[in-house]
């Protein structure tokens, strides 16, 4: 996602600390209690300007919804839709999915989300995939048992290659749509980036993806 | 794929004992010699007209492939190609998937092939699709250690439902296209059904999934 230097931002994040955590590895085990109260957690890994955890958050009032962003100058945005739907149920972690063993106890989480993820289609950074095994890993570590990836995109190879992983990786998939907006599809929540490419006529790849338990 | 009475098929079949097994029961563990080598034997399961098999007995001579047809009135054709092509590589087998077990000894196939097979969208039919539990089972069985499918369709809906099935028996995909006409291919040797359909603009999936070993 492009970046705009927005130097009032990191301001802006430590002004909300209710909802922003940018110091994630001190709410370890402690996720809960961030949100006040013992519903499950679903985290959405790469959460842009936030429209997706919004529109959960709207439709799921008791799922507590937690969306990772690295960049001040695009989590800001997530934040101000926050503040402006006043959703007690949606809040964000400045912070790198690199390190997720570092902020979440085991089992603390119920969901993955993955959305619309860099694709890194070159070969040499097969590593940097969300979906890549070394990833799958962690989640699987922070995840309740068994625990579930759901995931979308728009990029073919990206959903290919995560077939690949994630069944190498043992997991098991289910709800496989590969055209979701000419699915039978109830309750889809759209990322602002599906919404601008599913208009334009491309293919919207989901599916959810079970680890064994 | 669509049938016509042919009274003179079954007859032909009989002529060509050496080509077509109408009793395959009396050649289970003995396919080899029905080759009269010991190259690795790949069936296909559901092999209609024969093209396909018929394209790969001519571009890998040292494979042995086995197309597995259950009507005398469509497999004849197949018969007919084999003929014409005059490759002693390429037989055939009037016989029901259902039954691979009566057929084969374990680990006497080196592959399975499943190409446009009958996609069964009803649920209720759900077992008869060949890429359904119960057909693992049976593929598990029969093919050598670690096996592969190798499966293509343009039918998005039983791609869909084998990624389930497949996922869930703990088998591993590699290779996925779910554009294998837009995908960096070579040697792709098509079915007719899929030069009909992928001149039409329809998508082909493909995928080799290996059972763990």
């Amino acid at each position: 996602m492009r970046q705009r230097f927005k130097p009032w931002a990191k301001e802006k994040l430590m002004e909300n600390p209710e909802i922003v955590s940018i110091q994630p590895e001190s709410l370890k085990g402690k996720w809960h209690s961030f949100f006040g109260n013992d519903n499950p957690i679903h985290i959405e890994v790469g959460t842009g300007k936030g429209q997706f955890i919004n529109g959960m958050g709207k439709q799921n009032p008791s799922v507590n919804y937690l969306g990772m962003e690295l960049y001040d100058s695009i989590i800001i945005t997530a934040l101000d839709r926050i503040l402006e739907n006043g959703l007690s149920n949606v809040k964000l972690i400045r912070a790198d999915a690199t390190h997720l063993l570092d902020y979440f106890d085991h089992g603390e989480i119920d969901r993955v989300y993955l959305n619309f993820s860099d694709p890194w289609p070159k070969l040499k950074h097969a590593k940097r995939r969300l979906t890549h095994e070394s990833f799958l890993q962690k989640y699987e570590t922070i995840l309740k048992n068994p625990g579930e990836i759901h995931f979308k995109t728009d990029n073919q190879g990206l959903f290919e290659y995560s077939l690949h992983s994630m069944s190498k990786y043992g997991m098991i998939f289910q709800d496989v749509s590969l055209d979701l907006h000419k699915s039978d599809i109830s309750h889809n929540v759209m990322t602002e980036y599906e919404e601008k490419f599913s208009e334009k006529g491309f293919r919207i790849y989901r599916m959810e993806a079970l680890f064994r338990s």
